[in-house]
């Protein structure tokens, strides 16, 4: 099942952030399938997934985000469009639901699992509204991570969409109250043949520059 | 060179938060060469790798660390232990040294790259210092998604670590008023024969919880 390191080079080097989608060319459903499944195995902190991943299928919400996001072309032009959003908040409510889940998945009796519960209140307890919600967000980007690179070992090209306006997200996606906010999005699907960023040497500092041993 | 989702998902299924690793297993020096340059390939806002990833091969660090890692053995017991620290800052010394780089990679003269240079520059003045921290913060969990996600598609097992003291992190590391402190932490290597987390059932929200269609 494992693959080899060079292929796992040779996937984090096929991928960039494309700016120039193929528009005519969309990503096969079953494939679309598989990186749903992908986002939703995604880790997080004690497993409570402090998201939703919205797939935006509408036209005409994308025209509206891409109003949001400064125009990029992409955010339209792409086969598919994800918003990652985040809880929020993190409330009893959250943690007994991760709680019971967890239970009906592995078997295991809720009151085993007292001892977990206790110590995500504990430490949720130590957090209040904002720190919650940018726990919470850093969360989301696991997300992006994993998603950005599961894609790039299945050829299919991303480009992640940090510059956006969130406020504006949030209102195009009528989020206000839902007890979520949008956190980052990101595109997916393939390039287009004259996106002229796809033949740039990639940049990068020297690996000593990021990497030290002690 | 893609594989197939198949063999993604049996990936990501693969993955858990390994809690007891082999201490007796240590992933091969080639392997781990590819797992370096797979972090540094983590791709990051504007490309500005905010970043510094500590590689700890001193056991006695390690044992310092595991106290400050609510004891958790595998801070020791994993082949590999890295410690993902993010920029506290960003000033224009911090761009300008990104735009150097880029045009030293790229081969575009420094000021085909002013435009690009203006734009960080006055997204960077939007924010305060702890705004510019988080954000870097945020920047590191795409790297911690991507380096779980790398390592399971090359059969290395991973726990992230984010249940750690930052504050004694950042002090055993020497990191104060280094301009890095310490986000999140990982550790690679091969999970136990007897880690009973290893075959409990992937416990998930069920997809149709998690993302919706718009």
């Amino acid at each position: 099942m494992a693959i080899s390191t060079t292929d796992l080079l040779a996937a984090l080097n096929f991928r960039y952030a494309t700016k120039a989608f193929d528009p005519a060319r969309k990503i096969p459903s079953e494939t679309w399938t598989a990186i749903e499944s992908s986002l939703a195995l995604t880790p997080s902190s004690f497993g409570l997934q402090p998201w939703k991943f919205l797939v935006i299928d509408s036209p005409e919400i994308r025209e509206k985000l891409k109003t949001a996001s400064w125009g990029q072309p992409q955010v339209t032009e792409a086969s598919h469009l994800v918003v990652l959003t985040a809880r929020t908040d993190l409330t009893q409510d959250d943690i007994d639901s991760w709680i019971a889940r967890l239970s009906e998945v592995q078997g295991t009796p809720p009151e085993a699992l007292a001892g977990l519960s206790g110590v995500i209140s504990s430490f949720s307890a130590t957090m209040d509204a904002a720190a919650k919600q940018a726990w919470n967000t850093r969360q989301l980007y696991i997300a992006l991570g994993q998603l950005m690179t599961a894609a790039a070992l299945i050829g299919i090209d991303t480009c992640p969409l940090e510059g956006i306006s969130t406020a504006d997200y949030d209102e195009i996606l009528d989020l206000k109250g839902s007890g979520y906010a949008t956190a980052v999005a990101c595109v997916l699907g393939y390039r287009s043949a004259d996106d002229k960023y796809a033949t740039m040497p990639k940049a990068r500092f020297p690996e000593e520059k990021v990497i030290s041993h002690m």
